[in-house]
């Protein structure tokens, strides 16, 4: 079968004349072959069961059907990258049209019964994406992971939280990391809502207003392990919302992920030496050769740039009038892209948490001053009916500005003098706080201080656990149901 | 009380001499007042809520607490454009501190006891959103209910569907639109969960670590009418997950809305005459006396590119270490105007669908070209029996060319002579869906296709009502709880 | 020599100890491993240039610098895909590192002296993304020229104008597409601007502050074809304005292209009926044997978008601190990919105007309507003393409504009727005006009017010429550069 | 004079009966008002240059010439907050309209002849944003002015680069500041090419295939101030690339603005110390008495962002075919508002610089590690021919590993012994090297090199003075034309 031109170019007894210009196969054909590897299994899994459906349905004979089941058969157990895979005759789609034909002879005709091209490649898409998403999910899981145990283990690491990298109230390090623990706890529940927009079946919609075939969508849904029906076919064929929320997630995450790596870049300086990546996660100079270099942190920032990239350019992809081909054009080699960005860089900063080092003795050094706790001195001093407020600040505002003029940090004693000139009486323990900043965090006993970080760490630890059902259970139902779709059609095809 | 510099600049006896610099004014200070008219209501709840709580645990004298409630609802009384709001004391906060301490004298410093700035601002800003996203719940459901009144109206509007604006398949123009609703449906969905975390309370959180005082969180949550409260201090304070979360919602419904504007401007182009826009949606030419233009669309679709813009710079201005203030002076400025921007472009959009007029004429016209059900025809030929989909697509293609060649559409008869010189049988029943493309939708049976349409239309009728119910409870909820608030704090305070 | 790690985790008696977590080969090296096509034969280039560098300041002893050039160039010999790079082992500077000792022994060593690994990276990318630059320049001219070609072909090919698709005064299709033109230009001279800044030469900054060695930068610069040197250190390192600069001319270029796709969608559609895309440039629906689907336009459109993510991307990226490594990460694959996407789809856009038929026929349907030219008729009496304008528009209105009150377009007798009953002369030649649109276009006489049409295409086309000069030449300049650069090394070099 | 409609509804005859819808006012007709007080004044120098180009035409007779020019001198001498602009009505133009016919009567309907609304309000837009333009230029020279004082100030002033925050070779605050220097340079030239582009003129293009009046559009443009005209008409009035390309250039340097800030932010920091800014620039913690917070810095950080984010959005919303009414829409206020964050930012940015106090010692402290220069000692143990590189690095690295085990930094003894372990010889002027960090900088001879950083102030200070020639020029050339067109206007108004 002479084949010097893509089917669609071929067809209709030669409609299109020459074939595709070569501009045409450089900016489409290729853009949309770039997405045959990460969309093979999926085509291969589309095509099966639509066949079976065909032959559910009592549509397709049983021979052609045995037939077409056998080569495509034959064609899901061909590695991508051995497949003859070629922009030059279209898109994916094409390309294996091509290798069916050669091997189904007219019997592949009927895989376009009752089903466009445009069908098929929406539901490879998302049996491509719902992978990526679990992955995704499992990623963010093992970040979590790593915050919880570490804010476990440094419940009661002091040091001083800051604001504009200038030390404020004494904090410990798992109160902080457990306040990292938070947004993710929530991002991996919305990762569940956006998984179960990718996981609904577009397969058997047919045309524009749906297939007139007996076609039974929801047995198809469940052959694919898709957990529901996209029913309207408008609806299935071209709506993107789910893909622009993915990526906000993806990019919201992606970005405090960034964060977290810009804070660490600044603790792993040796000004401030509060952590040591571990050698795994770090490059030496080439040049300089004692100089270790946190390389991990500046990969994981990258990553936010790349995914917000991605959403910023799939909204503006989005902007044309309603269900336009440049938006499966575009939208998934940039989610693809995204996805795999993000797991990758959040597994790498589950990495760099799981295993770094911790100077307890650093972390601790700045948070005893006992500036960080004058706000607190402040409040004491009008509750217990010392003075007004704005008296207490202009007392302890004066200690603090004589500590400061001689460049140390404020004491006791400088308070209690303060005090004493404006004729005020600081019983002693309100100073002794001053002192003593682990007894200060034990009186944080407002819902969700650091007095109530046990039951914080506890309610985040079900809530993980609670995820990771759903993350390991989703991935094994899709396997279980891909493998089960293969072994029904195997059981009907000719071999 | 000489008041020429802001109230940090003269604290602690006159700590930053000179005030702040002019430009320090003109960039940070006018930024965070811009956001004070929006806030303005917030701070009020905040402040007045802060108190109670501080009298309910039985930290401020009864005394103290009615003088601060009484100058505390007087200002709530001032509307924000009568209020000395003014950058060159500060943010909104120090203007509103000013204010209080000329009202309430020494007992203003109460409103500073466990509580940072940053807090009162937290609280203040959620109170504003909550408003604003339930403006723009209302909105979306009203367009909505816009699509689904002209898709009942229109079930069976017969057009022809496209891709790339070239016919495909017969539809109708009541698909389409329901086809419009469903990602919208899924848009409320998503605004109401991100109404969940704006709904969520900061207050009483307190510092960095959360607050020594006795404060009831929980209590002072209901009181301000929040659904919950976000527990740990620091996830309270600086967090923003939730707001990227509701611009990619707001993002993805108005771009969708851009589209179908879109859409709009080429149907109600003389050479579609699909529709026509209200006068009201429209503007006659300055220069061109005969021209009227359908402004409104222009107005709908540039809201996308103003949204889109916001949720890109939101996310780049997070681009920092953890917990920055650039955040939060960045966020709410361009929340509050996607917002704004959102609700007023959607309800216009759901004014346009709500108001033009449909040429069903004119739509049918082209839908009844029998080449747009050659692809059916070719399933047809091949469920038949008549022959294999390639030779069906030969022949019909080869009917499609003859008509094509001379410039006229396809007919049954070049159909059947097609197939008769090919030497094929086609019954005439065959022939006859070629003539009637009601008939055609009619046979589309399978879930979710046009046969199904009164159910698609019946199920999103449903959807509508749960969402509306949310869409109506919210606002009265926190109406009476904001009302409720007040009155308690007018029966203790100082007149 | 045992191999397991990259040289850095080796390097120091082996500081890192056990190589590079699989995390970090996964998100960091993998990521710049896969810009090692690109950026191979400029990595040859810097290496060789830098070897002769050092031979020429009589730093590298002579056998030393032979082997090493001969080493490198066996190396430049060898294409991308067959070279050994492998991201186990680090970035591309690692891989080319290991072979390089392979072949030229202790004498590898010497390509570290005075250069951190960051100046050869810097340098290959300024190479690659030179060439990259120019193409876009070329593929941008063609489209330019394409415009220009139909331009001066549709000079005279009369079609109405429209704003909001609803029909304007009359125009030519040459008019329009001249319009078209302007921007492109533009784009073009900006596109020189950001080639300067691409091919100036980071070559020989060394460190931080500058080589200590005697290395002659500008000599590096002109050997390796750059059109100068960048001269601080850290500006050469670090800086990425640049790239920033040439994203947003791809953006704001392939924005407009995507317009232009745009519009040419809707001429395409049987409703407007004003072009036809070429054969090449389309694809038949799978599923609809007749019709022809303007694919390329889809393509051209997406292009746009992917542009905008770069940049969006590239810009988040760069929202850290000075002088970050993760720019470089992310930068450079971004800019490649848009680069690649600008170039294939300005190309493509260039090939469907040069070759899409237009049905001057149709063009010219709507644009003799009366309606049209009734603002001009309005200035006319005005000017002419017939009334004032209020009156103009009044009359002229009233005859506007009457025509479409009964569904046609308004006469020369509808606008003499309205103005005998307002007691109005008009004079016959005004009227006769209604009827000539071509004349009217004649009377456009105002600098780039219509009738100033072709001294715009002469000012293009003179336009066009120079930019061309610059479009030929920098690509001959480069190429003789570096085809002397390589002919130096292999003089010098042991074989 | 009825007037309870905008002008265009009532137009015609009543041709739009009712009046705009309610959501038009606010969602479209609110939007453009929005911009009325940037676009006042330059609305009237557009009205009265058309005016008097009209009147130099012999079009417009003298008398009705002067009415109307008293009218808009009247209008002109109204300051924007006092004039009736109401969205009621429509547009800034419907508005202006309504007040110019009351004031002179059935004259005014000749400002209407021969140009379109789009002509006004596009000659207006580019009179304001060249306003904007040239701020942004100043305040973008100020703050290179500020690093250049800084930079010769501190030439000499040590401190030890950094990468990944990990000390790199030692450097001087001077010269860091230089590379700063760099980029703003050309940020200011392209800022100087998109102010070309900017003070193009539009006027007199007419409707859109230019106007027939004999009207002398370079007149015109020079009458204005502008330096040119945009030809083409429809390129006059619908393209925006010279919008997108401002943006680009604002956002980059928004972005280096952000990066420059971030580093300041740690170097305030309590752990480096390097750095303390003014108090004007500061804020004093309400809650904490003792902490005084680099609040400057947020807010020029916040700026990139929120640039970012109006060049995404002004993209997005470019994304339509060509020539749209929306871009008009959300173009201005976008860019207004950049414009004005920019030029706010970036001034406080250069307050900040210019005004800090910088501790040399604390910069001086890292900087003497012999660490540092150990990979320069590296190349000079090569070049020297002590050994070859590997060779060195393993010394030299065992040397560094060993000071590391125990804590503490490199010695000289360090590397000597491990020098002499290894069996090398090294001289002692090698040594020495390693213990005088400024020795070294003075061998950093090569181009751009330390050595070279006199010259390239000097260099930078010469850019900087012709940049400030044409940020002196541009603006009282600008000023003058205004001033002269408005002296012309009111020789030949009524008065």
């Amino acid at each position: 079968m002479s084949r010097d031109r893509p089917p669609e170019y071929l067809g209709l007894g030669g409609r299109l004349g020459a074939g595709p210009a070569p501009e045409l196969v450089a900016a489409g054909f290729a853009l949309e072959m770039a997405e045959a590897p990460s969309l093979h299994d999926g085509f291969a899994l589309a095509d099966i069961a639509h066949t079976l459906a065909l032959l559910d349905a009592g549509v397709l004979p049983e021979g052609d059907g045995a037939r077409l089941l056998g080569a495509l058969l034959e064609m899901a157990a061909m590695p991508s990258d051995k497949f003859p895979y070629d922009a030059a005759f279209g898109d994916p789609w094409n390309s294996r049209e091509r290798v069916l034909e050669e091997r189904a002879g007219p019997s592949a005709g009927w895989l376009g019964v009752g089903r466009p091209r445009r069908e098929a490649a929406r539901v490879a898409l998302r049996l491509a994406l719902r992978r990526g998403v679990l992955d995704a999910h499992a990623a963010l899981l093992a970040l979590a992971d790593a915050y919880l145990v570490l804010a476990r283990r440094h419940r009661d690491s002091l040091m001083s939280d800051s604001t504009y990298l200038q030390p404020a109230q004494p904090t410990t390090l798992g109160y902080v990391l457990a306040g990292h623990l938070q947004p993710v706890v929530r991002h991996l529940g919305r990762l569940e809502e956006a998984y179960r927009w990718v996981n609904l079946s577009p397969a058997g919609a047919g045309g524009t207003t749906g297939s007139s075939l007996a076609v039974d969508r929801d047995r198809l849904a469940t052959g694919l392990g898709f957990g529901g029906v996209v029913e309207h076919a408008r609806d299935a064929m071209w709506q993107t919302d789910g893909l622009v929320d993915l990526l906000a997630v993806l990019a919201a995450a992606a970005t405090e992920a960034g964060q977290v790596a810009a804070d660490l870049e600044i603790w792993a300086s040796p000004a401030y030496g509060y952590v040591e990546l571990a050698d795994g996660y770090c490059r030496v100079s080439a040049l300089m050769p004692q100089k270790k270099n946190p390389y991990a942190l500046a990969v994981v920032r990258q990553g936010a740039g790349a995914v917000a990239g991605a959403l910023a350019g799939v909204l503006s992809g989005l902007r044309t009038p309603t269900a336009r081909t440049d938006h499966f054009l575009l939208a998934p080699g940039e989610v693809r892209r995204a996805l795999g960005t993000f797991t990758t860089c959040t597994r790498l900063l589950a990495g760099v948490i799981g295993t770094m080092s911790v100077d307890t003795a650093a972390l601790a050094e700045g948070a005893g001053d006992p500036g960080l706790v004058l706000g607190d001195l402040a409040d004491e001093m009008v509750v217990g009916g010392v003075c007004d407020r704005r008296t207490a600040h202009r007392v302890l505002g004066e200690a603090a500005r004589a500590a400061q003029s001689q460049q140390r940090a404020v004491t006791v004693d400088d308070v209690a003098s303060a005090a004493g000139q404006a004729g005020l009486a600081l019983p002693p323990a309100m100073l002794e706080s001053l002192a003593d900043p682990m007894a200060l965090l034990r009186r944080r006993t407002v819902k969700g201080g650091w007095a109530d970080l046990p039951r914080l760490l506890e309610v985040a630890g079900r809530d993980l656990a609670g995820l990771r059902r759903f993350g390991d259970g989703a991935p094994a139902a899709i396997d279980s149901a891909e493998a089960a779709l293969l072994a029904t059609a195997r059981a009907r095809a000719t071999s």
